[in-house]
């Protein structure tokens, strides 16, 4: 169901979604039991496909029965067993805490949130790879606290975002490897070893767990919750580049010097044409920081083994940002994709403003030299670095 | 459906839903048109049910297309003019703007849920007096910086959570009555007053509009939005109380001071009683701030006769905080409802508290007079005051 | 000291800095002293003036102290004890708790802002008031969503900004009457009550002392934080209106419809004329809203009956919020005064804006009436209002 | 001067203070100028020690007049250029732009910050090495939703924090390397490429002063803000793990199984041994996420080719949260070095946990296996993990 409340939500499709979630959360448990079973701590009776047992209707049963545990999980785990086989039954989730199973579901739907936005953002570089080729040499004047600064490209104004792009690209690529969340009751794999006889087998049970969900293994991170403010700033960090490139692009379009090929319409006016996506960005973009500042106190909330209410604060917190982050992503490379120069009207606002090279007059004074034609300075080679760090980044991405 | 990533949802029902966002828009353009009919602006013909023509199944149609024009109104009556009968189809949205749907929308939302929060206050009110009163003289430590400070009793305790919430109560009150949004296109009732042929009769129109909502008839607010920045900071206010009170239940059940009833379990560990509405109003306490921050952050982004970000930002972030503070007023009602003293245990650890009249005997030395028996100062008239504050409040409320 | 990392800080000039805080500690431990005597409960010899016993000097050793105690009330009492003579030493502060005569001072600074920030409202309500006039039928482009909409004039423009800057003096104006706090160690009066010999005794010492403050007596608030939240709020909502207008001062810069008569400097661009004030009041209402997050987070984390940290966050964060808007309502009051209307720019965007009177055809094609000349719809009555309501506020405020 | 509202303040010295910003501008202003004479561009006689010409009392004139052009850059090169001599009075600042000169500033600034912060982070992971290895073994309680769960250690819970701790330093090593901000007016180096008499030159000039400063040269950075939000999210990732060993602290510090050594006293009770360290910890915890979040939304202001306030509201937004985070690093530092464990409260309080063992007698029937004695677990390879990884950071440290 698409959020009525966020236009353009229903671009993420099931990324984050509480059906995803749901389906996460199963997929931890089948991928646990089938450790269990595949170590032998199970017996081979016990070997069960989970994900089979779980129907669409269940998850407003399990939703509604969350608040009674303060999580979906135990409620999940009773529904499991009352629908698995005996030895199924018996063995799933046995050694696992709530926490577990939840952090790590919320960690399977993030990799796919990261992998979509990772390809947009794919996406939005070479739209702008190709915006600052095309041009390159196209005058537009540079602003400085609103005013006529000094001559510049539309190329140059490109690069520019191809490096706030680039930065939120890295964000993204330096997050350490996402990890199951495991330790049971108090992090200290106490069942898991009580289950397979020694901590060393405990932890190779965990070991084997991430494997099959293709995930890393971790330290028990029950109340140390970097994995979520490092994911969360990076998301926000992402929502910024394009809040950036918005702004540019509102402002631009108030001047004509830069349009949305395929602009919104209004209910009342019929002659508007709405940079709407660069709007909806400029939204992302205001909502985000707030989200990740809730992510960072979530974490400084944590006490005792595990948390008395900043853990709670986190997945829909968590799922909010990394959603409306899906949608941006989005919506940040169609919009780069159907942007258009108004070269006309970027010649005729550089060719009104007064003074801008009167800082070039004082610099000749200084040397001597005759002023160079233009006064665009290194654009060029500045230029050129931005591409080359795009073509790298891309490059590797493949 | 429910929000598995925040446990309770369901309690909200259809309150600020996406479900409820629809009706609410429908209404409001349905009340529209029958002022434009009723003032004789629009023919009788124009007369029409505009509630009747929408389906369940629109929601997602509606959503999805909210992207194009950066609202879901402008799509909504494109859908009513394409299934209202020809007069109704021409007149309907005449004058309006989306905004002004839109905000009007979003107020009726908020109106029912305040009356909701409201209703669960008193919920509250009431269990806070009757533990107020039923445990005025149950010894309790006072700490303060964790610490034992003074003796205390429980009823001291509830006495300033009914405080508290009285405080929050009022901070709800306080806010002016809730308005239409008008002016259409520009904020100028420019489309309204050629309809109705005279200024006067166009802001006539908004008032009638108003009326038949049970609204406030207001100046034009598309860009100052106090009204709901106020909504916002008054929600939060109470989402701190309730963070107040809940901090207090997880100090105390940490002691055997004070304890729910009936609370949650644990996936793995049969034994648990875990404080888990405590718990969960903790969470909303920790995630309200930063909404409410969101939304003075989207105010101050106002710009132009409508905004470009600022305006879109707010509609999740306001359901978001409204919902959440509609679930946490149940869930506070219900733990207050369920609360229990252990009084043994409050009163071993007052008994275990040492020189905690240490600074009593500091006054005696001063006055010269002998210590009175207890340390409760002026307890029982504050308590007093408490009471009466919340029997003010209740006969208020009636 | 001016903060080099605020430009324009100077403007608060003493206002909520921390002499000014020190000044207050001692005020109210200075009205606390003489309320003990006045009501015969201290004897005569105990008065002094405490004030004369501090010296500048004083504040880096008290400061660099308040951290070993938490706060700077325990240092400081020390102080005045060593300093005061034999009656007065015993006296003072006898019945308080440092949460006592800290937020009191807080309370006490507040009252200083807000005084400051009430009369620069009154300048900017009296330069907008002028500038409606002024320009109300000056022509105007309005726009949405960054794009033409329809035609307007530059009074409309300032009427709204008047509406918006009202409902920010009106939340300044509709708080409660700002209290001392009070209530000792645990907010029972204990110690109050052991030194006056009653409760009743006790409540009307605490009065007493209010009176001589200029204060309201108060229920303790020791952990029931709405003073300081409402006042946060407001504080914030204040920013949100003067960020609204700099924004739209910032767009109009650069169409050349607005612009403030004496801007700013370029370090390397000699003819630069940058809308400086604009620049910094945008900057402050980016920053004030998170500051009054952290207040209601600050509220929320209330525990015992005196909490653990919570407490401790207000401070800075309510002095960095109230000095900020201090700062602020003075730059908005300087701002206002020197806006200029670029008339001529003004009147040739409007004409080059194409198709602006479309919705107005649609309307005349509804009504079968001439479409009417201008299409300012009811302009000048919502003007009119605009004015009235800022005349009412100012006669109220002399 | 010391912070009277933020105790604790002083032991940051001059890190961060205006003080430090105004030597910091001034010295990146002196390696320019240094470095236009080094490369041969200005003449020999240019060279000038411009640190010299700066005394302390010009900070407040400087910070007055920072607000004429909106930040303290144009002030300072013109009293420099007052009072420097001829040829250098001509060439300094030449080919910069203030925000080139206020952002590395600001760098070099928070360079000094992150040096005492990583030397306290330092001292915090021996004192906690410690505690790990004394406590290895200490029985003590593990709670989860502030309830009883299982057996555990003391040592499990230090070096859990240990890991927090960790996770955190290596969030600040994990930060590229600190750069200088260059580019001039428009981000082009329009100016230095007319001084330097090519593109190439012109970027050899900034790399010298980088080298100059000892920081990185880098890509223009006026409106691409990473350098600034991810130092920030380091920072508040340090408040985040300060806070959370705090929260523990102060929950610990109620049941009596963990203790500052020496505590605060209290104005009025004189019984009392607070745990300050503690609450001021959790008081920075408190108030950094929104500090980091503004610089997330400032960074998200971004436009043009320099920005419109969005720039300016990190400046003391960002010292703030640096600041702050110095003094807890330090707070923190000392307060695990004092901490102490209530060894027998511990042992008491785990004794008297009913049913912690119910999770074991579980796994016992399911393997068929007897329980083993105690329920542990892994504890013992996951503290040897924690101490392992914490020496091999500390190695590297040093």
């Amino acid at each position: 169901m698409s959020d009525l409340f966020w236009p353009g939500d229903h671009r993420a499709g099931d990324v984050m979604s509480t059906a995803a979630f749901l389906d996460a959360l199963v997929a931890a448990e089948n991928a646990w039991l089938a450790a269990l079973v595949d170590s032998g701590i199970a017996p081979r009776a016990a070997a069960a496909d989970l994900r089979a047992l779980i129907r669409p209707g269940d998850l407003d049963e399990i939703a509604a029965g969350a608040e009674r545990d303060g999580n979906p999980v135990t409620g999940l785990v009773a529904l499991l067993r009352s629908r698995a086989d005996g030895e199924a039954s018996q063995w799933l989730h046995r050694g696992l805490t709530s926490q577990d199973v939840l952090d790590t579901a919320l960690v399977l739907c993030l990799r796919d949130a990261m992998k979509t936005i990772t390809d947009d953002i794919g996406r939005q570089l070479h739209a702008l790879v190709e915006l600052t080729e095309k041009h390159r040499g196209t005058p537009m004047l540079t602003r400085t606290l609103t005013q006529p600064a000094l001559p510049g490209t539309a190329g140059r104004k490109f690069s520019v975002w191809l490096t706030a792009v680039l930065d939120a690209a890295e964000g993204l690529k330096a997050l350490p490897p996402l990890p199951v969340a495991s330790g049971g009751a108090a992090g200290t794999f106490a069942a898991t070893t009580e289950l397979a006889g020694s901590p060393e087998a405990a932890l190779a049970l965990a070991r084997r767990w991430a494997d099959g969900l293709g995930l890393a293994a971790a330290h028990p991170w029950h109340t140390t919750r970097s994995v979520i403010t490092r994911a969360g700033d990076a998301l926000v960090g992402c929502c910024d580049a394009w809040g950036h490139l918005a702004n540019d692009i509102a402002a631009a379009t108030r001047t004509g010097e830069l349009y949305e090929e395929s602009g919104g319409g209004s209910s009342t006016m019929p002659h508007k044409n709405n940079p709407v996506l660069t709007v909806l960005l400029r939204r992302a973009a205001l909502t985000a920081p707030p989200l990740g500042a809730t992510l960072h106190a979530a974490s400084a909330a944590s006490v005792d083994e595990r948390s008395d209410g900043g853990w709670h604060a986190e997945w829909a917190t968590l799922a909010t940002l990394t959603r409306r982050t899906v949608v941006a992503a989005s919506e940040a490379a169609d919009l780069l994709a159907g942007l258009r120069v108004g070269t006309d009207r970027a010649a005729a606002n550089l060719a009104a403003a007064q003074d801008i090279r009167a800082e070039q007059q004082k610099m000749a004074e200084l040397t001597g030299r005759k002023p160079a034609p233009g006064y665009l300075g290194a654009t060029d080679l500045l230029i050129d670095t931005a591409l080359e760090r795009a073509r790298h980044y891309l490059k590797d991405a493949r």
